[in-house]
């Protein structure tokens, strides 16, 4: 499972002492034999991009996208650091191309955790040889390296696709400063599959940008963001690699957003009858990333006023009197008015884990979906004091 | 004090049910006599606009911007009610013309309360006479209005200028669904300055979009939003109107802010260094509709990480190395890295009821300010289930 699922993958996790609480907190995934491999990645467009962002950038430029392996550390996202961010980041690559005997820049790096304070480096650098030669194709090592990159997540989040002679296989992290539009949150995919550069290259971008990047959990977009793709490229591909890692991808991105931070609910903000495919990303955006909305839903109240009040100002074309709204099916909106529904049963619908509200503009043909959670108290408490 | 400060004007506010609590509902402004006096308003750019908001927008183009009378009622914002709502305006407007012996295009009305239930139009019909023959310019009945617009404001909101011959009085509402760049709100104003058409309009024009719409609690903007100012025109108006009449606005969008939904902090974000006060506000307003960052005003926390990662993302020109950021005056980061600061002295500053937080971008010499709050559980358990 994890990214030692498809075949030519070492992976490790261990605590080398950035958490103070002793978690693991520094991952490794690379293929076997340490040789680079084809890879590309997509990253934050934050402009306060974090050091590891610069720099896998760079190392990926210059290797012509290929790499041996990506090390990922948890506690601290190495982010408004500065130089001195950019040179820990450079030694932790250069500490796994030293291990490897391969160039620094064949080597991509992540980090997550608090902004705005400098790298505890020696620490992950103490640890850098244990977790290379510790590092293996084994399920429980794929576990471990899913599990040394969580912060606030409750859950290790992988996912695996067995294609036709290939697999894929992958790991995530999520919780807070997750919004579309970008490489959201840190996530790792490796593939045994034979796909050319061009190929791979598109698979990731739009695999990412159908998943990752519709889904919005406070609109805050994180300096860190980074999906790595790694090809050990020893089986035939086949004309189904596109659907495949989309499904990785999505189940990635789902499982984020059942775990985001202090949710109860996993939401999809369907918008029908757009005009165009942006103009329902536009309207499905501005309700899910609605604090008034996002309230309702954690109240159980399908409050559609709300709904509507914010697609009146989101910019889209539109018109209240063409407007239906339903909630997980039981439509409460018709022409842009109140609907008779039985209240009680759809109170009932709301109890549930996910939940479905389906707007219909009426305005086109176009449609899409973002995926979104409820605001509790849960976000506050975990968001109130983390410096 | 409150609409009835400066000479000319009668108000007045009564229960006529539209609350279930039996609470003050129905407000009513008017110029002394009943004759239609000059008067200039701003609406929501929400497309969803609510009915009274259609409705008072063709009343003032009607009447040349001539209006006698404003009919004001909460708990029930009659948006989302299609062409019946529009009726129910209508019928609203109608019953104070007929009492006055006006035209109806010479009365604007305004609702706030919940979207998408209709009015219960008889009940604030049966309360018309006794509002307007009750109406008075005594400084009780200046309250009674001002307390009849608010639906979960805590207290009721006014604010009064003595001008140089000339006086300035006005009322406002405020709650969630507060955002800028439109009409926030609701708030009449009322003068006895002398003030031509052009100039009144401009006026109000600018002090709006220096004070209401400067003000964000959510990024929820309001399908009813509306500010009005009429003038009895009685005496001449000087030099300083316009900054008297701003003067006015910003007291009454500090009021609002001061009292938002769930909020224990009001924040002045603060962004200069900017290329250009366009770039400025954007800055400002990405920081302020933050729930990270505002989470973390609740904690009194002063991560300002998190402030330089929205910035990163506001689209604006950007560049971490020349950014420094402070709280309450002391610096917590310069040149995009952590800055050392005392620590448990910022946390005593952090206690405060209002807290600014400022940031300079290093990039030009343009500056702007945007008024908001923190989030807390307060603001969740306002706004869960109130359909």
């Amino acid at each position: 499972m994890s990214v030692v699922f498809a075949d030519g993958f070492l992976a490790n996790g261990v605590a080398c002492g950035i958490k103070g609480s002793g978690a693991l907190d520094l991952a490794l995934v690379m293929s076997k034999g340490g040789k680079p491999i084809p890879c590309f990645a997509t990253f934050t467009q934050n402009k306060a991009a974090a050091a590891p962002v610069v720099l896998s950038k760079e190392h990926l430029l210059k290797s012509n996208n290929r790499a041996a392996a990506w090390l990922l550390s948890s506690g601290n996202a190495n982010a408004a650091t500065g130089s001195r961010g950019l040179q820990d980041a450079q030694a932790m690559c250069a500490a796994i191309a030293d291990e490897l005997s391969i160039a620094t820049h064949e080597v991509g790096v992540c980090s997550t955790g608090l902004i705005g304070i400098y790298m505890p480096i020696e620490r992950p650098l103490a640890k850098i040889s244990s977790l290379v030669h510790g590092a293996s194709g084994d399920e429980a090592h794929g576990v471990l390296a899913a599990e040394a990159i969580m912060t606030t997540d409750t859950f290790a989040k992988f996912a695996t696709y067995e294609g036709n002679g290939y697999r894929i296989g992958g790991m995530a992290k999520g919780a807070a400063m997750i919004s579309p539009n970008m490489a959201t949150m840190l996530a790792v995919i490796t593939t045994d599959a034979i796909v050319d550069d061009d190929r791979l290259s598109r698979a990731l971008t739009q695999a990412v940008s159908l998943t990752f990047n519709r889904l919005t959990i406070d609109g805050c977009t994180s300096t860190n963001d980074t999906v790595a793709l790694m090809s050990s490229s020893l089986y035939p591909a086949d004309e189904h690699f596109e659907e495949a890692l989309l499904q990785v991808c999505k189940s990635l991105a789902d499982q984020i957003a059942f775990d985001a931070e202090g949710a109860t609910k996993m939401v999809r903000i369907e918008v029908e009858g757009a005009i165009s495919v942006e103009e329902a990303l536009v309207g499905a955006r501005k309700i899910a990333e609605s604090q008034l909305v996002k309230c309702s839903l954690y109240g159980k109240d399908p409050y559609w006023g709300r709904v509507a009040s914010e697609l009146g100002f989101s910019g889209i074309d539109f018109d209240l009197g063409k407007l239906s709204i339903s909630y997980q099916g039981i439509e409460v909106a018709r022409e842009g008015i109140g609907f008779d529904y039985d209240r009680s049963h759809l109170e009932r619908l709301l109890e549930e884990r996910e939940i479905k509200v389906s707007v219909n503009l009426g305005m086109g043909e176009a449609s899409a979906v973002i995926t979104t959670t409820d605001l509790g108290p849960g976000y506050i408490d975990e968001n109130m004091g983390t410096s």
